[in-house]
């Protein structure tokens, strides 16, 4: 019976199953051996010992001089700080009595949830994952500053019955500021009092919290410099919205803390998340997520962030230059089989797919498609049968499998990566929770608004062309004077002179 | 003012302006010149001269021996055939006529759209784009043989008011079948008639026409085999979707015309899709879409499928192992920002990112988040200000300036990435109108289901381990009939005897 082990020797070396969460991470298919995998011994316990520190109340966050807590939310005995722990369990109380308030008397049918990356990420997934509960407010999240997004949520709520939850830990954060000053606006068009229907998420004594103080916010809830923005799904940030959808806050918790208590383990090759980040680092490729379940597809938009904001940095924690980073796509299976999975086929061999299986099709019966064949089957089947074909030309996978898609498992999916990213960190020697890059695209931003605002002031009655205006302004860029007056004309705030013949960074621009 | 010039010379050379369509396309930035660019005029010219014959009724895709037919749908006068030709204009008008039936007198809120890649991928993205105009109906798309997320699609509609739109060109595609017999199996339970509330969109003769014949579906719609899935969008396929909306099909038409005109510009410096082809072939990497409209958001997954399944292939043309390809991802701006932007940044310059700029932010007034400050511009300034802090750190891009989102510049940017693929693949040589390697994910799946079928027969009720129904059934592989037990065990079809101290795929399976 020798032949028929086939295949089983590998899930001994390379799979890993946790009964009690219904789990399984298993790397048979990705290409490496076991003994490979000892090769990253040292280095994972000395990623291990540093998140053990981290854990312990370390400053993990060199840069900004910060812990990184998100693991004591849902262990809050951990926190180093009696004040840290009490303060998860106040705000964990408070989240459970605001959205049993909030969702009582049928007050409030939807929530607008405004907030960006971190503050918005989470909680999208989680409310596609779980939906809405039967007496749960349906979600919808305003997550840029798009005037015509902003009026299409508008226009698709009633909001009288709408409830508004501002999230931003720093508190200002230009998007969000935007979204919430246009949805007050709007209430009060309607002859609604904002602050009535409004919720702040944000740290003390932020400019949100001010404002919130001051038009009268139903309730503000706390956020913690301890807690990064894309690990904050299990703070404030992810709860109300969750306890508002009416999913179980508590079972996305004990998930998260059942996973958390797996990936401690030192004894490396037990723990899921050592082994996914040592998966990752051996591939050294782009990560292709495929969930073959509709209720995951967000899984992808939410690890672009965890992910790629942890890991895409330029320096490791010693200095050197490294330019680090995974790149994260991908939607559902089988769906995306029928539009880039020909590529991962056929074309270059520079990435690996994580399948995420969940066991059971639905609650209910089954249909027979064919005799003795669920619509569940094929879904089984398609993943299966595209995890061997990529086999077959050499190309790596991964797969997690999930007995469902609950509160406790999504917990748990969520505390893995987020324990996966850190681990990897440490194995490759950068911060994951910093983000030093970002600020020099607001910079940037901060600084066209600021030549918008002086390109304004320079249009007159007599048209001047890009160029003469960058001279009288002192820009050094014409073509930036030139994308500014465009934006400005298409929005009636500039008149066009055409040019005959000649582009229009050409044309001559005045004030309308 | 020599200075003040600084900037426009590179537009000059390398911007493209089309005052017609209210678009100009911006490779200023992307790291090359002008003479680069002229390098590429030989093989260029060769690209455009091989689209020309495919327009002219060549069998551009030949190893499926057929004509590839998309442009002609929006010029059908240009159709090498007449019956073809005729066909066009004929579904054009079943189009329309039954759009109208459909959506008089209030039978139907709602329509489900249930198809996959390119049978939903485009109507996806119209649908979002354009949104649901005033007496049109709502659309869902059920793209998957997700069981759980059928549940969810017919628990969210009241299916007597639902019409249910079927779309498969071959009629054969799985998923879809699957989720059309779902659909009848909802309708039954609530004693409608499926057929009264079903239409078909397939090429004549397959099984789903005699399905829908059978049926007594309201209406079947034709497909051609010269027309691929992922270029459907102006076919039947998407335009009755579109149309059912209440969007403006004529103006997509006409807006993808409009392009098609520009980019059959045998003067390739003044073709604006031979210009984005050759950028991407001067990059050489990643695609990051970042279109700065939530209107857009779904834009790279539309082309995750139209560039990745096109450009993906193992051969060129003459049979040399190429391995091509481009990766595509991306979701919008400013959003994205506060995700993955920070590895953009700091990570690997593996990429170029395609902005796209909106210039009209709504329609109406818009409130001043700070003195003379709107949100949108806000979001142009977040564009631009990105498109700076890349440029500053060496990393690449281009932009892509529409006046507004609308049915006509839909069109527009749809036949400008169409003819782009088309471009490109003469560019490097490969056939982008097929997809060889999807076929063998499918063989593998209908290999999974049949051993399905007979670990299930095999199945008794004294239990069995994987390896030793492995050896009964001949399977070479005892992990995939472990895979297998598992599955049928979370869905109540096997039953599993733990054996202590082993991990389930040791463990012993018997009948339910």
């Amino acid at each position: 019976m020798g032949n028929s082990e086939r295949g089983l020797d590998r899930l001994d070396e390379l799979a890993l199953v946790d009964a009690g969460l219904g789990f399984c991470i298993d790397l048979s298919a990705m290409g490496f051996s076991s003994s490979e995998l000892d090769g990253l011994s040292d280095r994972m316990a000395d990623a291990l010992r540093q998140m053990a520190e981290l854990e312990g109340g370390a400053i993990a966050n060199p840069d900004e001089g910060r812990m990184v807590g998100h693991y004591w939310l849902r262990a809050p005995e951990l926190a180093p700080v009696p004040e840290q722990r009490d303060a998860i369990l106040d705000a964990q109380r408070q989240v459970h009595e605001l959205a049993q308030t909030l969702r009582a008397g049928g007050r409030f049918s939807h929530a607008i949830i405004v907030g960006i990356g971190g503050s918005s990420l989470g909680p999208q997934l989680v409310y596609d994952a779980l939906g809405c509960g039967s007496d749960g407010l349906r979600l919808l999240f305003l997550n840029n500053t798009d005037p015509d997004g902003i009026d299409r949520i508008v226009a698709s709520v009633a909001l009288d019955r709408t409830l508004t939850v501002v999230i931003s830990k720093s508190g200002g954060t230009k998007e969000t500021r935007n979204g919430m000053l246009e949805l007050r606006h709007a209430y009060q068009a309607r002859g609604l009092t904002f602050g009535q229907h409004a919720v702040a998420i944000t740290s003390a004594g932020s400019q949100l919290d001010s404002y919130a103080i001051e038009h009268g916010f139903i309730a503000r809830l706390p956020m913690w410099d301890w807690v990064g923005g894309r690990t904050s799904v299990t703070s404030t940030v992810g709860l109300l919205p969750a306890a508002l959808q009416g999913a179980d806050t508590a079972a996305l918790l004990a998930g998260a803390a059942a996973m958390d208590a797996l990936t401690r383990r030192l004894t490396w090759r037990q723990n899921p998340a050592a082994l996914l980040a040592a998966a990752w680092f051996l591939a050294a490729r782009d990560m292709v997520m495929l969930p073959y379940k509709d209720r995951l597809e967000l899984t992808s938009r939410y690890l672009q962030q965890l992910v790629m904001e942890s890991l895409g940095k330029a320096e490791d924690l010693d200095g050197n230059v490294v330019h680090q980073g995974i790149v994260v796509y991908g939607n559902k299976g089988s769906t995306d089989q029928h539009a880039y999975v020909q590529q991962l086929l056929d074309g270059a061999d520079d990435f690996f797919v994580t399948f995420v299986e969940v066991l059971v099709g639905r609650v209910g019966e089954s249909l027979q498609v064919e005799p003795g064949v669920t619509t569940g089957d094929y879904l089984s089947g398609f993943l299966h049968g595209t995890r061997r074909a990529l086999a077959a030309r050499g190309r790596r996978s991964l797969t997690l499998t999930f007995e469902r898609v609950d509160a406790r498992s999504l917990g748990a999916l969520i505390a893995l990566y987020e324990r996966a990213v850190g681990l990897y960190a440490g194995v490759v020697n950068i911060n994951a929770y910093h983000q030093p890059a970002v600020e020099s695209g607001k910079k940037a931003a901060a600084a066209v608004l600021d030549l918008q605002g002086r390109v304004v002031a320079a249009l007159s009655r007599q048209g001047q062309t890009p160029a003469s205006l960058a001279a009288v302004l002192g820009e050094d860029h014409a073509d930036a004077v030139f994308r500014v007056l465009r934006h400005l004309v298409a929005n009636g705030r500039a008149r066009v002179e055409t040019v005959k013949g000649q582009p229009p960074w050409r044309w001559r621009y005045a004030s309308s």
